[in-house]
């Protein structure tokens, strides 16, 4: 089952997850990508405006891009492409422990002038903790193939 | 020296990097984050839209935080605290092998109305391959403490 622009009405949702947050992995990521110590360090988180250690928002996107490769949407013919990321706000900070959830909410669409035989659709992700607190939200525009130009391949 | 709201004057730029796109982080990150084949496979990548093995789009992001937290910017007094990013966009494809630079410019800053003492500062992130293309950028409003809200502490 693969998944064309077609399929992508506005309106549709997409559920993903859980993934765990992961104590070891937050570590890892912030040494390599974002090494501040309220990432590394639990009384430097204590000590910082977050009031305890937390992952880094980054690593919050690439948990739900995770989710995202793992959900339905990951049948979509041409891959998972990204043109642009808005909107792309942390809500909440997301700890060592926490088990994720997100939904993919498809927005709107439209067929590319520039390439025929791909749309642009854009997808609102949202982020949420165990507790159903939002923890973060973007919005996306992705290219996707449509189904006629994959027939007349 | 620690940089407050103060000194984030419009017009500054942070010039950082670079970092090399390694071909075993470029796997693990694919692997764990973004598993696509054409993050994955050299073959996959070939007959992917992009021609060719690329890294995710989080990871130049994540290696773009990298360089931004071993820049100057990394002595806000604050700690580097995102907000919000907006127009997030991917220019050309990012390959192992690539070395990549990137500018961090204030674009514009304003006072915070919630919270006195602190400011939100816009960065313009842009980031460059080795061939001086632009390979991705973004806006992204940062949360920086003032020097007065420092001297009364």
């Amino acid at each position: 089952m693969t998944l064309y622009f077609e399929d992508l009405t506005p309106g549709r949702v997409f559920k993903a997850g859980p993934v765990s947050v992961d104590a070891t992995e937050v570590h890892d990521f912030a040494l390599r990508y974002d090494p501040q110590p309220f990432h590394l360090d639990a009384a430097a988180g204590e000590a910082s405006v977050f009031g305890g250690l937390v992952a880094s928002g980054w690593q919050t996107a690439a948990y739900s891009m995770r989710m995202l490769a793992a959900s339905e949407l990951n049948t979509i013919a041409n891959g998972l492409v990204g043109l642009q990321i808005d909107k792309m706000m942390w809500h909440q900070p997301v700890k060592p422990g926490d088990i994720l959830t997100a939904e993919f909410d498809v927005m709107g669409r439209k067929h590319s002038r520039s390439k025929p035989g791909f749309g642009v659709v854009q997808l609102a992700w949202r982020t949420f903790n165990q507790r159903g607190d939002l923890v973060m939200s973007l919005e996306n525009a992705i290219w996707v193939a449509t189904r006629d130009s994959a027939a007349a391949a």
